[in-house]
């Protein structure tokens, strides 16, 4: 019997009628955000834990994925199990209807992943142009990696001519018209996936083709099959990990590869005594600058009667921050208008993605100025500076100097922060994390992970990703999920908003080892430790690996594991959890995590199940054809202990493969 | 007091409560369709027209724009005026959310157009490159004309290499990333909407990138600014605009620029003593083929009996076969179900778009093959043959082969087509157009036009465009609309269901002109076939000019008209009526016909009603923006008034600015 709900909606299977069990009525269970919730509510400031409530009963056609708006004749509900009421007005059933509705949320999530990297992409472009004189390469290592795994020429070239070609090639693949594979996505895939998106038609030409050819494919009167149109959607999602590697390895490239950094999280960063700025979004590119400038602006903020400048990150920004920078975080996406709320927050600056326009509502309560920088991105009252990489420093200056302006403003009776801070270590690319098995083991690095899985020291690898969803409790999930992973001897790595509740709730300190650890897992990293002296802090519960275009990293890991077992990545015991998924970037991530071969646990419900046959593709048939499938269980602590099944089936089997090809000395059994 | 209202719907604004006056529950004005319908009830085969009552009363959220699918934190409605309840979980306001589902439609309707251009241009790069064997430049004047106004040289080369360039600029146009404007829009615009679209930012530079940026734009968390999004959306307008120029256009080169043709329409083309194949979807492509194929297999199909083969067209792809070849239109898009209820179709060809799935569920009552033929395009137990550029003889000829071994089966008892044709004539490109006016001004021959509006013998033009919206029954819009222009002096050209509708009704044909048009559209018509005795037939009362994707002609219509007039397109009496407007691709139609400054009909509620202010800015802020502005109106006879009053005002500031201009000897002025 679950221990859980979501608000309105039992996990599937089940028969039961739906039940309204609101175990949490303040939605969320981050302690820094409680904090302020109290304060939230006698102040009588509406956020967004009012509105979910308010937003109860939700539409069941739409939650189940059976309402179509995809033309004007509609909408189109199906209403009845069958004749003319069990379609849509153009003879489209559930199935049809719930595939194109899921594969257009793929489509959102690879148009926004691949926006940020445009948005990266066209920095570089603006550097090896000369017209971003802020800009620099501070990771040429990662520049000179890349390139050769583009097949970039290395040898006796400048960095930025090398660059100049990574950038050409970014650009060729966001528009290509050959048949030919995109680039960032092709050149990181294990061989075996590579045969397998080329057997079975998914692989991607180019970003944006992609993209438009699947709302094409999925318009009124096109695609009716629900496989083909399930394929086109797991097509778009390759384009989706293509924009996620464009993103990640060109922030490298621009900001430095991620090493170990010790840093603080929750509200109580917030510094009253100091000028607070929140980065908010998720594009280092703007938020690096800004970063730079703050520190060199503290005689600034002195004069207005600040101690100084504390740049703090929300969301992802904050995490790519947090990843590069050290910058605190101060919460992460369902908490972001609490921020605010502590009335010690002078600017809020934002970028893209997941930014709540409630923001500027709750602002306007406070002193607090929030500031737009892209010109896709607007709030209505808010502020607009429209940011530049051409002029990115005096951008930034000007940013920082609205927070000093507002600081003036601050109203000292609405100050209130909550005493909740905890200690973490991020930054743990996955270059970083193989200097440190390196340590272990210099020639085979990566061999150090997998031979402890093998030897049952771990049950294996898991990626925790994904968004706050209030359809339950901030956080509760990825912090449940987390625990029993961890005490099962999970070797964990996070991104984003599911890295964010961890740095929040102090599960990303060395200090949560002990607590929460299992044995094995303990002493994993005691291992690791040993041999790594010269890191200045002990190794986290959990590895903050970056912000949710690094999801691309979690891809990595599993890539390098296979290639060290020897087999590809469904046989890896590898699986990733997104336990409050959100966005159509969730969905997209989710998707392409399954077309790798992972298990992928889902614990906020996506619309599919109104159809079936589409609950079955994505859930059991996928892992027939590639060999990873969704667990969507709404239980966080019943879709742990799915996940470890998974990973335990997964060692087991590779232990007995390894075993008969050592016997007989073939190669591994590539099957799954 | 309207006569007519929606199903569901009053027209805006009204505060009165909606009323369900099911004014014919059949559903259909046509005559054809309404003789088929009867014998789909006797014999209890479910059609559209029991679907659409099916899903009454359909969702008020959906029908407003309130309800927001974008995450999966949803889905959210917008459910009071103000409070909690009266945002989305994120905090986005009805505004937002309304211009956000607003904006996607107009994304999936330049990502169908454009992938429809895609198509021909990757036949145009087949046949370049020497793999398509089966097509060739049957208008090479087109091709000229087409590269001198892209600036490509066409001195001394030959036709393939001029046509090679233009390919390459035409994909360049999808995958730019360079801030340069879209070739194939930014040549064919008047100098006053070049400047326009520059100043305000909207001149798209890739059709998939602007697509691909405009679901980010509008992805959870990013833009909330309603006028920042709607701008997003007139700018994706114009990459659907640029998308049907490449479609139109290369069309033309490839299968050659339409001249006046006399043909006939409704279900009665349909021939039971003959193999009838229904080609049917939007793409001159496939079509092309098949019609040449079966024009050679008179002989196959004489040994199963029939007296022959014909090919019969079904919504665009019927307009496009119809225009070049001829080709009966045998039915427009509501309607299609009805052609297979004739028990004489052997096979329905499609290709995409607008093809219900429902059309295999009909046909499964009959012994007609449905043959599905694009990648992007399947129906479940319909039978799928990959149609390719490098084959397209031979897959056409097998195409053809199924039919014939489908008549076959014929069921004798089945058979009941309706004794309803009637003869139409088309093939109005603008170029024939053109060359008609020319024979009475072989100079200007576009003051031909001009000046008849100038002189107050013509209204003004209508360009009636789009699809059925069986919220209203079928083509009674289209009927109504046509027959108050017509009288009132309106000079009227067609394209799509519209024109299909005519076409069905014998409204396309030269008789209609005594029995509807008004004493001055008779005179104008008759002076044009005066000076043109080689046509061989009497002019139309409605001008059929093509396909939906050749609303690009009406364009060209209206910049060639502006520059005849020395103004800019919204001083031209010209407006855009789309009286039932349904799929994606209409409201990017009708958004970029309003960002062209032109007074636009709709017939059809699109979602935005649940945002006083994204229908302030679509009626009313549009016109002061760009001059061009929607007029939301259901009963389609009202909308005539609307659209006549707006042409009469035109022309009167027209003749008074000329008048003025001509006094004083300076230029006309620009503004609206």
């Amino acid at each position: 019997m679950p221990r859980y709900r979501e608000l309105t909606h039992t996990a599937r299977p089940s028969g039961a009628p739906r039940v309204f069990e609101p175990k949490n009525p303040l939605r969320t269970t981050d302690p820094g955000a409680l904090e302020m919730l109290k304060i939230a509510h006698d102040s009588n400031v509406e956020t967004v834990f009012d509105r979910v409530v308010a937003q109860q009963p939700q539409c069941q056609f739409g939650y189940k994925g059976v309402c179509c708006r995809i033309c004007i004749a509609g909408p189109c509900r199906v209403k009845a199990d069958d004749g003319p009421a069990s379609k849509g007005i153009c003879g489209a059933t559930a199935y049809t209807i719930v595939s194109r509705n899921l594969v257009r949320l793929i489509a959102g999530g690879a148009a926004s992943h691949s926006e940020h990297a445009r948005h990266v992409l066209h920095t570089v472009h603006e550097l090896v142009e000369g017209n971003a004189p802020d800009y620099q390469i501070k990771s040429p290592a990662k520049l000179h990696k890349l390139a050769e795994k583009l097949g970039i020429a290395t040898l006796d070239r400048s960095d930025i001519d090398i660059l100049r070609d990574v950038a050409e090639l970014g650009y060729a693949d966001f528009g290509r018209y050959q048949e030919r594979p995109l680039a960032f996505l092709d050149s990181f895939l294990t061989e075996g996936r590579r045969r397998k998106f080329k057997h079975t038609n998914i692989m991607p030409r180019a970003i944006d083709g992609t993209v438009t050819e699947m709302l094409a494919q999925t318009a009124m009167g096109v695609d009716a099959d629900p496989v083909n149109i399930i394929f086109g959607g797991l097509k778009t999602s390759l384009a989706d990990l293509a924009g996620e590697y464009i993103g990640t390895t060109l922030s490298d490239v621009l900001f430095g590869t991620p090493e170990p950094i010790v840093s603080e999280s929750n509200l109580g960063v917030i510094n009253p005594k100091m000028v607070n700025i929140a980065m908010h979004g998720h594009n280092p590119v703007l938020s690096e600058m800004v970063v730079a400038a703050a520190r060199k602006m503290t005689a600034e903020a002195k004069q207005v009667g600040a101690e100084g400048i504390n740049v703090v990150g929300i969301c992802c920004t904050g995490n790519e921050l947090l990843m590069r920078q050290g910058v605190y975080l101060a919460t992460s996406s369902a908490s972001q208008e609490m921020a605010i709320m502590t009335g010690a927050l002078d600017a809020m600056v934002v970028d893209i993605q997941c930014i709540y326009p409630a923001v500027q509502t709750v602002a306007e309560c406070f002193h607090t100025k929030i500031i737009t920088t892209e010109a896709i991105m607007k709030i209505p009252s808010a502020q607009h500076l429209a940011f530049s990489a051409e002029t990115a420093a005096e951008d930034a200056r000007k940013l920082v100097n609205i927070a000093i302006e507002a600081y003036k403003h601050r109203d000292p009776k609405k100050i209130s922060i909550p005493n909740e801070r905890h200690k973490l270590v991020a930054g743990f690319s996955i270059e970083a994390l193989t200097d440190i098995m390196a340590k272990v083991n210099p020639d085979r690095p990566m061999s150090v992970l997998t031979d402890a899985i093998l030897s049952g020291q771990l049950k294996g690898v898991a990626l925790m990703a994904g968004c706050n969803n209030l359809k339950r409790p901030q956080d509760e999930g990825h912090v449940t999920v987390l625990k029993e992973l961890v005490k099962n001897d999970v070797f964990v790595i996070a991104t984003g908003c599911s890295a964010g509740a961890y740095a929040k709730f102090g599960l990303m300190s060395p200090l949560a080892v002990d607590a929460y650890a299992g044995p094995g897992l303990k002493s994993f990293l005691k291992t690791l430790e040993e041999a790594n002296p010269q890191l200045t802090t002990g190794l986290p519960l959990v590895f903050h690996v970056g912000s949710c275009v690094d999801n691309s990293r979690g891809a990595d890991l599993a890539f390098a594991m296979a290639n060290e077992l020897g087999v590809d990545v469904p046989r890896v015991p590898f699986v990733a959890s997104a336990p409050e998924a959100m966005h159509e970037k969730a969905v997209a991530i989710g998707t392409w995590c399954v077309t790798l071969g992972l298990p992928t646990h889902v614990g906020s419900m996506p619309p599919v199940e109104g159809s079936d046959l589409v609950y079955g593709i994505t859930t059991q048939i996928a892992h027939d054809v590639f060999g990873g499938n969704f667990i969507f269980e709404m239980d966080p602590a019943v879709g742990a202990a799915k996940m470890i099944d998974a990973l335990e089936y997964r060692a087991w089997k590779l232990r007995v493969h390894r075993q008969a090809a050592e016997k007989y000395n073939t190669p591994m059994a590539q099957g799954w």
